[in-house]
This record gives C-alpha cells, sequence and structure tokens, in this order.
C-alpha cells in the first residue's frame, strides 16, 4: 500500500499531462491543472475501512492526496469538521433532513485551510522556499499562517478594502504583507510580476494544482460522515469555485473506488445577486461566464467576478443536473440572524447565502420532499463582525433586570 | 450499559449530596457541587475500546457525562480538537516532546463551548426554560449560542469593558443582553438580584454543577489522543480555574475506571503578573486565594481576581505536584507572535502565557530533559483582533514589489 496513490497533473482543457515530482503551474494552454490518481490500483489495494482508527483530520484520506511523503505534511489538525443537524430551522423551511457542513470550526476559521494545508504541504515536498499570492483575504491569512509552519517564505497582496482581521492573522505570522489601493485583480498584476521577475512560487488560486485536493476533502467527509450514502442536495456559496470543484471531483474519485452508493448529489453554486456570474450562464446555458461589472456583495468571500476555474464549476452543475441561485444581500444577512437565533450557529455571510438558497429552492419545489441537504458554511461568523450591529442597553452598579413576560 | 454513569452531586467542603434530576445551584453551605459517577459500575461494564468508532467529539465519552438521555444533548459538534505537535517552538524552547491542545477549533472559538454544551443541555434535561448569567464575554457568547439552540431564553449581564465581539455572539443568538458600566462582580449582583426576584436558572460560573464536567472533556481527550500514557505536565491559563479543575476530576476518573496508565500529570496554572490570586496562595502554601485589587491584563479571560472554586484549583496542583506561574503582558504579546511565527498557530494570548509560562519552566528546570508537555490554548486569536497592530505598506496599481534577499 502506497501512502498516496497520486500520479500526475492533467489538463482537462487540451489534455496535456505533467508529472507531480516538479513545479508545474498553470498548463501551456492557460487552464488551470488537475490532479489524477491511480484510482484502480487504490480500488484492489484499499478498502475504506482503513479510515475506522485513523486520526479525525483531513490527512486520514492521504490515498486520494498528493503529497507522496508524510514527513512533508505541514498540518495544525485541519479538518473532519462537524455535519451538523439543523432540525429547527429544517423544519421552518421544510427540509427535514437539513445539515451543515461547518467549516468554521477548522485552524484560521474558514474553508481556505484546506487548500492551504495541502497546497502547503505540497509546495514544502517540491522544495519551494518563498512563495507569493493575491488575496481577498481568508486565503491569504491561512496560506501564510501554514507557509510559517512550514518555514516557507510568503508575500501576500491585498485589496485594501478586504477584511481588516485577515491583515492582522497575515501579519502575526510573519509575512511579507502589501495592501493594494484596488481590487484583488489589481494584487494579481503585481503579483504576476513577481513571478516573472523573481521566480517566486505561484500560490494564486488555480494556478496550482493542490488546494482543489484539499478542498476536496470536504466532499469526502461528508460521503464518510453520512456513512457513504450520498445526499440528495450540496449547496455551496461559490466565489472562485474551487471547493464545488473539489467536493463534484472528491465525489467521482470516490465513485471510481466503489466506497459510495447512490447517485451522484445535485450541486448548487450560490451566489450573491450583484455578483453572479455563474449564476447568468448558467440560466444563458453557457459553459463559461463573463466578467460582472461592478460586482459587491457583504459576502466578500464570493465577490469574485470572474472565477478561472469557471468552466469547471459549470461542468459540476450541469453533469450533476444541480443549478445556480443568487440572493440578494438583505436575505444573506436576514439568514444569518435565524440560523443564529434558531441553531446556535454563527455563520459567515456567503454559508448564510447557502442557506437562504436552500430555503428558495425548496419554496420553488426544486429541492423535493424527504431529500436530504446539505449547506456548506464556509467560515466563522467571528471573521465579519462588523456585519453585526447591537446597541445592548447599558446598566448602572445595583440596577434590576426587568422581569421577562 | 447505560448511556450515563451519572449518580449524584455532592459538596467537596461539607460533604452533602444531592440528587441530579432536580435543579440544585450551590450548596447550602456555599460550595460549588460536583458531580459524582458509579465508576465501579463503569469499570465493569464500559471498556475504552467503546470509544473507538464513536464521532469524534465530546459526546464521545457520554458515560462519564451528566446527560442520562441522548435526545437532551445540544450539540454542534464540539470537542475532540487537534493535539498539535510544536516541533520548531520546542527546540527553541528545549521541550522536545511539546503539544498544543487547540481549543479555538471548535465552536465559538473558545474552550468555553465545552462548558456551554454540557450545561445547556443538563439544563434542557432539567426543564429550564430561561437561564441568567454574568460574564467576561466568551462564556456568555457560548451560553448564549447553546441556549439558542436549545431553545432556552438567555439573559447576560456584562461589562461594558469586555470584548466587543462577544456581545455581537450575544445579540445574533437573540439572547437578551445587558452591559453594566462595572465589573463582573456588578454583573454578577444584577444577576443575583433576577434568580432571586424570578426565579431564573443561574448559569454563572460554578453556581451549575455541569459546566465543569463539560470542561473536563479536555482532560479526557488529551488521555485518548496520548494513547492513554499521560503527558508529564500540563499547562492552564486560569482565570476561574474551571479547566484546571475539570481535567484534575477527568483524569481521576480515568484513573478509577483503569484506562489510564501512568503517574498523573503536574498540573501547571498560568496567570497573568497582575492578575495571579492564585500563584500567591500557591507560594504562599495556602489552600484558598485573596481576593487581587486592580486587576488587569491583556488576557482578558483571565482576569479574575477572585475565582469561587480557587480552593479546588489549589488542591489539583498541589496533589499533583505541579506549580503555579504569573507572566507578564508583554512576554505573553510576545509569544503569541512566536507562536504564530515558528508553529502558523493565531492563539489567544491566554493560550500564549501558557506557552510562556513552558518556557520559563524550562529555563528554570522545573520542566526536565525528555518531558512530554501539553499547553492549553483556550481559544483562537481571532477573537482578540483588536490585540495585533499592523501597517502595512500600501502598493498602487501597476506597482513592483521588491525582491526579497
Amino acid at each position: 500500500m502506497s501512502f498516496s496513490y497520486v500520479s500526475h497533473l492533467y489538463c482537462p482543457k487540451c489534455e496535456r499531462t505533467y508529472d507531480v515530482d516538479h513545479i508545474h503551474q498553470p498548463c501551456e494552454c492557460g487552464s488551470p491543472l488537475l490532479v489524477a490518481y491511480d484510482l484502480e490500483s487504490m480500488r484492489q489495494k484499499v478498502k475504506r475501512d482503513v479510515l475506522r482508527e485513523r486520526e479525525a483530520n483531513l490527512w486520514r484520506y492521504h490515498e486520494l492526496l498528493p503529497v507522496k511523503h508524510p514527513e512533508h505534511i505541514v498540518s495544525l489538525g485541519e479538518g473532519m469538521t462537524p455535519l451538523v443537524p439543523m432540525p429547527r430551522l429544517g423544519r421552518k423551511i421544510g427540509i427535514e433532513a437539513l445539515y451543515m457542513k461547518d467549516e468554521g470550526v477548522i485552524p484560521t476559521g474558514t474553508f481556505k485551510a484546506r487548500g492551504a494545508a495541502v497546497g502547503v504541504s505540497k509546495a514544502k515536498e517540491l522544495g519551494v522556499k518563498q512563495l507569493v499570492m493575491p488575496t481577498n483575504g481568508n486565503a491569504g491569512a491561512a496560506w501564510s499562517l501554514y507557509a510559517a509552519r512550514a518555514g516557507i517564505r510568503a508575500t501576500v497582496v491585498m485589496p485594501v478594502d478586504a477584511p481588516e482581521l485577515t491583515r492582522k492573522e497575515c501579519a502575526i505570522a510573519g509575512a511579507e504583507l502589501y495592501l493594494v489601493n484596488g481590487l484583488i485583480s489589481d494584487a494579481g498584476q503585481i503579483v504576476a510580476k513577481a513571478i516573472r521577475e523573481y521566480g517566486w512560487y505561484d500560490a494564486s488560486t488555480l494556478k496550482e494544482p493542490y488546494r482543489i485536493e484539499g478542498k476536496k476533502t470536504m466532499g469526502l467527509e461528508i460521503a464518510e460522515q453520512f456513512s457513504w450514502r450520498l445526499p440528495d442536495v450540496i449547496l455551496y456559496p461559490t466565489g472562485g469555485g474551487v471547493g464545488l470543484i473539489g467536493i463534484y471531483k472528491a465525489i467521482k474519485e470516490l465513485q471510481a473506488l466503489g466506497w459510495v452508493d447512490g447517485r451522484m448529489p445535485r450541486l448548487v453554486a450560490v451566489q450573491a445577486e450583484h455578483c453572479a456570474p455563474i449564476v447568468k450562464a448558467w440560466q444563458e446555458k453557457k459553459r463559461e461566464s463573463e466578467f460582472w461589472p461592478n460586482a459587491h456583495t457583504v459576502a466578500f468571500g464570493i465577490n469574485v467576478p470572474k472565477a478561472l476555474g469557471d468552466f469547471l464549476v459549470l461542468e459540476a452543475v450541469y453533469e450533476t443536473d444541480g443549478c445556480a441561485v443568487a440572493i440578494g444581500d438583505e436575505a444573506i444577512l436576514a439568514e444569518q440572524r435565524t440560523v443564529a437565533e434558531l441553531e446556535g450557529a454563527f455563520i459567515c455571510p456567503e454559508g448564510a447565502a447557502a442557506f437562504a438558497a436552500a430555503r428558495k429552492l425548496r419554496e420553488s419545489g426544486w429541492i423535493r420532499d424527504g431529500e436530504t441537504v446539505v449547506v456548506l458554511n464556509t467560515g466563522t461568523g467571528l471573521k465579519y463582525a462588523d456585519l453585526v450591529q447591537v446597541a445592548p442597553p447599558v446598566l448602572e452598579p445595583g440596577d434590576s433586570l426587568p422581569m421577562r413576560e
């Protein structure tokens, strides 16, 4: 039995292949590269029962991850996040079997930790000493912290408007942090120049092939947590869409291994009304999205006007008979409050968008009676404290509390 | 096999006993009550192997928890937090086998979730409809969220100086939140009056006996994660000290069950220099602490001038040949940065105090060569963002990054 059954990299557009022992950034044709495994060999040698006594983190799936040698693993114990039943909210919106996969319960507080853990580990295995990336915040924070743990130097460029808390995470990790008076695309251009000039490792989304593998583990965990019987629908807040691409890839790999029964879940890409390029492309039955001008939403993590992997997201939605839904900012904030009041979970606005989408799809009948539905909450609400406004009454010592009716 | 082997409540001071099917707040003598289990019966009927295939959360230990019926469990998937090796920091401070138990990776972002999960579940089992508590912030946030999930109404009173983020957590959960222009002791008096007048359930620290049982699971997990071979030293940032009392209780219960080998770990109570009542009492070989005037520290969670359970904390320290150590605020903040830079973990200042204490005790020789040491990080640094100041350079679109040497 091998530690990893990783085999090679391949281009989903032009079908070129590359090895996994050297640094390869996007394909020569410009497309992101994906990681292939020798699933036939793994199917014969590895049974899913091996998982039973392994630790509750994402490295329990090491055969399906790209790191070849365990000593290169850079881990803070990330993964196997809770799959939380949401019975009170479920009854309210008519979905009896409603679950939240809670990615707030992970180092750094968002699902970006998965991509960073696997991406940084593989970078370490490839001998990387310095990486650089543009970010809207949370990914930069996660990569800065995991790079620090790996002893890899990190340089991060983020828009001045990105959440201030994520700056602090980059800085305390010792990353070299720059702000840019512009958008993430401006940060991307500055980063691209440094890569050309200095030869640094490009850790931009989908420019390195390994973070998808980290995100993929959300799909592996959902399958295992449901005892390998797949749910009917998975809703995912979609910015770059790497998680959705990853979940789709994960389930296809599990099917090839014969580890799961039943139909592929219908995958739903959830976006914000004022940044909905994937939704528009899906409505128009297109295979790629167009740049969305003047994008804005309170759910900063899905404020991505044009994703490099848009064609992979749309493929996953089409192939699974899924759909794409846009939610307005007001409905997002209302749903965030409802989830906290009914279920005690302080979720991020991106996760709230996905719950609002579940509500909407149930109302329209797209989610059917009796279906099992999983909503991805991609991070903790603690990272978006500015969205919650409070003005509690101030008492003086010795005051009395009023009786409640 | 029973779901829970809980037997009764007892007073550690006057030895009175009480049942666990009705509400009992402190003992008639004023002391906190503790929960007893029928360990002899459990020893005969339950083997530790039952744990192997249970889910990775604290309810895996349900036989050692006070909730009698599984339908009363109120859970967000809390517990089985990562036990993270800290090799780079360990080498630097001369402790090769250094580990962090990371309580930042839990719903609500702090270890308070454990006490709230078990405390609220038992309150639900006892039929509580309305609870009230004073808080310095994080406990109030956790109890508000778990109470919301349970459908129990919560009223919370916190000082105006408590971290603003925790107000938002209480509010979004729908708790009735009040600030008080004073200290947590002033909040406590307001709460006490409401309890007398309205008969609400008192969820103040150690006024209800069940949160200790939640905190206890940190000790159960540490034992299991070390494959039931106990570490030599556990360092714990100590405010109210409920976690330290809980860890001590947990290991004694595991010893009575015959589940663990070896010596009881030496327990270290870590405090801040300007709020060190337990350290002072320990230095003076006393069994109780005195109120610490003008207490202040950046580590707000351990800013407790006089703990109701101080005699239990000191007992745990004496009985395990442990010690008590105070750390200054500057050393706390420096350690927080070092842990992030070397290990990629953004920890809270309380956790940083405990790492600084490990460093100090190794320098003094109290921690010996080759010993296995566990530091409790009680929460994520994300909850204390104000402590990190950054002023990154701001670039314009099209600018270049400087080369690094």
